[in-house]
């Protein structure tokens, strides 16, 4: 089969011919119908010899949808040709975070050499993609697996964000979220969805501040000095309830310490190389700053029913799998607009 | 290998000669160490026919606890040799309770015909216990098994119903235990360790009343018509934030319903064929009732964890498999204290 | 001043002129610009003598509005010509609940007299009110007064509620509304507003159920025989997650009973004089049954904040204080649209 | 009366007579019984002119307990003769925190000038105390006051800090609480009372570890650089679920950071001027940070109904008012073990 594999540290990735693989017990092969970018992909790409951990070659791939293809000894629960989308911070399975599906927070997956599709096991940017355990499966049903299949990790990995700090987001809360891409616009969606709390949209670029309102913002501004004033303003001084900074820079993450209410969270999503330094006369007391990592198997599952609902949409730019090097290029140049993903 | 099988509705277990089973991909073999009796075994072999959904033979026990004996082509994480206890209400592993670890409320079993160990799937009063999963398998490591098998169901189901009213457990609140048997012996050890609650213990027999005060009760009653009255004055009469009733009858139902405070809760987990009338003008505003089924795989490995703190311990009284027909004579008559517990 | 008084047990309410209150210290007079009708009000007026604890003359109105009038010595944080709503569940303001705002779970009210304005103190349907606490009031802002004042209770009852079950109200479950009346069709907009739940709604006046439609319910149904079945149907065998019952009666109760979920929940909100049988073999494994009452003082703040979004609206009829007589017969003979408010 | 005030910034507080105060409608006055002294004070009072916000001259205190004295006009539901500890955290009483008693993070405090007593109000080192408003009272019944005074921030603080990371601290987890002095040796009480989790106790002085010992802490360890490296073996690896910083110095802050697990709790208790650099690379995945600012009013009555229990205990030294300055000087030297109290 065909799949796209980094193969040289430094090199942008290729297209290459491999073996199509079998599933073992317990293991499930899909025929991959989606496989979504992510700038993941672009950081694990980008990492000097020395920092790079994930095994070579790669098949790239964190985000995967397919079609059942084939079941491995003893599989029970899904049946060849059922179409569904995978859950990708594969963990143990038993330890306490896994027995309550919280495999993205799983204890032993380190240790364990268990690594996601696409971040250490074979990814889903191939013609056929192996999947470890069926549990890792939730049903698509009738959701397009092209429009849907970024929802495993730009749906997610906000949906995650934002259930931590539900209890924050109650009427007359504001949520702020810094950066309209491919998760951020996500963000809007949800945060629209699920609460009813105000939400003020940041970005550098007119075009994001323009989607952000297409998809549901309350108030947009342009993330610059005059930023923090003005959310202060819009909500009468007492700050945000909640800032998701889907950036994750030094400058961004100031803001966030700027603008958020006493008794406040800030999340950090994007990978920006930025710290907060949080504390006394830092951030306001109570206020809690945090960067969690992707989300739950439940929370996958609600984030699909909530698709299904008609309430979130990602903007998707589709590529072949011949074009996936380029795609990622254009990944890199920032010239995609909301989420790429490849159809093999 | 030998196994306690249920074969006629109406009469006694047997024990029986019967294959030794293999494990199939992905299931687990356990040699079995401690094979735990429950009221909800008699009461299964005391339903008439019509109402009987188990299947013949049936063998018994669904608190089990094994060493890992033989593998299942794919399983992987746990070795032979490892001493472990089975969670026993299995689900289907897929649905969105089962993705929390909620299996107990799983949304499929009853559809797809998965039935606990010893409710309806081959159980551990046996030599050898087949698990379907390793996902049910939690590690004893040090804990002796006879001792800890009863944690499973008569460990697991208080430690559930009593973290679904964490938050009204708060110190200054008081919590009722009704019946101080199996399951109740173990609630009051939990509710000291996890909470600090006050804890009221009720029953009709002194001694259990004893146990009671031994394991940690700060206040026993005899349940007669007087209960009620002296709660409401322990209490400076507000009534028990909580209520565990580990019978369940019409006249412990009654009981709680008059002693619940205000949006305090009542947590029927015992099956005496009660039904608690809910409403305004019955219950208090705000009181919830509820009947709980079991627990979570989170926590059973936490039930476990607590065990090894050293402040949870089961009065525990070892039978030979050959014995268990008297053993469950006797848990019929009431005449043992604690817990039963088969050793193969 | 003038004023609405429930005089003679059994008696309609009179339009009466009575010495206008003064404030005390700490308390604050409100000269009143909404005060709205409720079937509870009915219930009251429908007792017998021997039932009837209230106090003759008793001024109605526990859902009540003004402009701060005058306050007496001590009082800080109003001024006068405030626009406010009031917070009716007075409490102790000092015991554990009431130290969380929850006054209408209060411990001390009952042993020490306090009662809410129109359900003990002299109520809303009167020129002026005085209200005990400036904490009781919430500031209006620019919401109108008439269409704002039964949020007090026939939208802070049902949000109350339903926050209480906002974990079971994630995306991909039911919720059913039973009975679209005064809270009914205000809970379904609460629905809609704070969580992306699909609601079901019930009634039996085809009326009420295009309101439903009109307010945002998903799908509505005839409260009849079928009902059942089809929310069986409409969430794929499962059942309801939630489900709020604004008729409380034993038909609606035995209906909530058939089509909760497992480990659902059931909150009974009309006082329809049924009683739900709760356990085993009655209701499904983990779900809970509970009559909440009113609710707390942060949810009132958070029920206008998001009528301030816009999405609640109370459908309004309005009555002067003369034609408040007839309003309570209307209110008797169920040919209120929506709510009553009467304008002094 | 006598007072205690700071009266010249960068001097000594003194011991001055003043008029004794006059309680104003709503407000209560106190014999004051029992004043607790408190690291913050010697911050205030280690202020430049340019910062010093809290007003000249200031009386100290602002932990207080009392008898309840002479009652301002309209209060009720407290009686002259009661004793009654102090909740400190003053604010409007009328915002969305405060009206969940979450006054400790009220929004307007700082706009409206209200200010807690000793603190810019007038605090409790002084023969009497006004309180502005009887729901900042809490009965302390039979404790007695100068053992008890300290819960009132020396108990709030740390139980406010170890209730917001309760969901992390169930059987199986691990706490570690850096620095045993005033607040850290109830903290450690604390945990053990209502939780289950295994707590380990730093500290750099041998005395405060014999002490850590003494009142519950499972294992006690010198805060040096191998700490991290024996946290992370008393916990096969994983870290601590939840790490209570008293101290909130950069070492103790970076040593939080080091031993704290996946998706664990920071809470920076102690003023000790560290910050915490929070994000990916620096601290784990889902980790979350924050400094948490006392208590709220539910809280305090918990934390008294703890000491009732027995469970919890202040190690107090006594001073008279007329000794207080010389308290204050050992105070900070570091040679009161445990809490000073000062008896007007």
């Amino acid at each position: 089969m065909r799949a796209l594999q980094y193969r040289t540290i430094g090199s942008p990735p290729e297209v290459v011919e491999i073996d199509t693989p079998e599933p073992g017990p317990g293991q499930v092969r899909l025929k991959v119908t989606a496989a979504g970018l992510c700038h993941s992909d672009a950081f694990v790409m980008s990492l000097p010899e020395d920092q790079y951990v994930y095994g070579l070659p790669l098949t790239l791939g964190h985000e995967g949808a397919g079609v059942v293809d084939k079941l491995g000894a003893g599989v029970a629960g899904v049946a060849v040709g059922d179409s569904v989308a995978v859950y990708g911070p594969w963990g143990c399975g038993r330890c306490h975070e896994c027995a309550q599906g919280r495999e993205n927070y799983c204890r032993n997956a380190a240790a364990l050499g268990i690594a996601p599709p696409g971040l250490g096991a074979p990814g889903a940017m191939a013609e056929y993609l192996i999947v470890d355990d069926a549990r890792h499966l939730v049903p698509l049903g009738d959701l397009d697996p092209v429009e849907s299949v970024s929802l495993t990790d730009a749906g997610l990995t906000p949906y995650h964000a934002i259930v931590s700090s539900l209890g924050k987001l109650r009427p007359g809360s504001t949520a702020v979220v810094i950066g309209v891409g491919g998760l951020g616009h996500v963000a809007v969606q949800i945060l629209r969805a699920i609460t009813a709390t105000t939400v003020i949209a940041l970005d550098t670029d007119p075009e994001k501040l323009a989607l952000a309102t297409e998809v549901g913002a309350h108030h947009v501004l342009v993330s610059d000095g005059d930023a923090a004033e003005r959310i202060r303003s819009l909500t009468s001084g007492r700050g945000a309830d909640a800032v998701f900074d889907f950036v994750g820079a030094t400058g961004t993450l100031d803001l966030a310490r700027t603008v958020v209410a006493t008794d406040g969270d800030i999340q950090i999503v994007g990978i920006g190389g930025g710290l907060l330094p949080t504390g006394f006369f830092s951030t306001p007391f109570g206020a809690s700053v945090r960067a969690p990592c992707w989300g739950t198997r439940a929370e996958l599952i609600e984030v699909l029913d909530l698709a299904r609902t008609g309430r979130l949409s990602v903007h998707v730019e589709r590529f072949g799998l011949d074009d996936a090097p380029e795609a990622y290029r254009r990944l890199h140049d920032g010239t995609i607009r909301g989420r790429a993903v490849v159809v093999p």
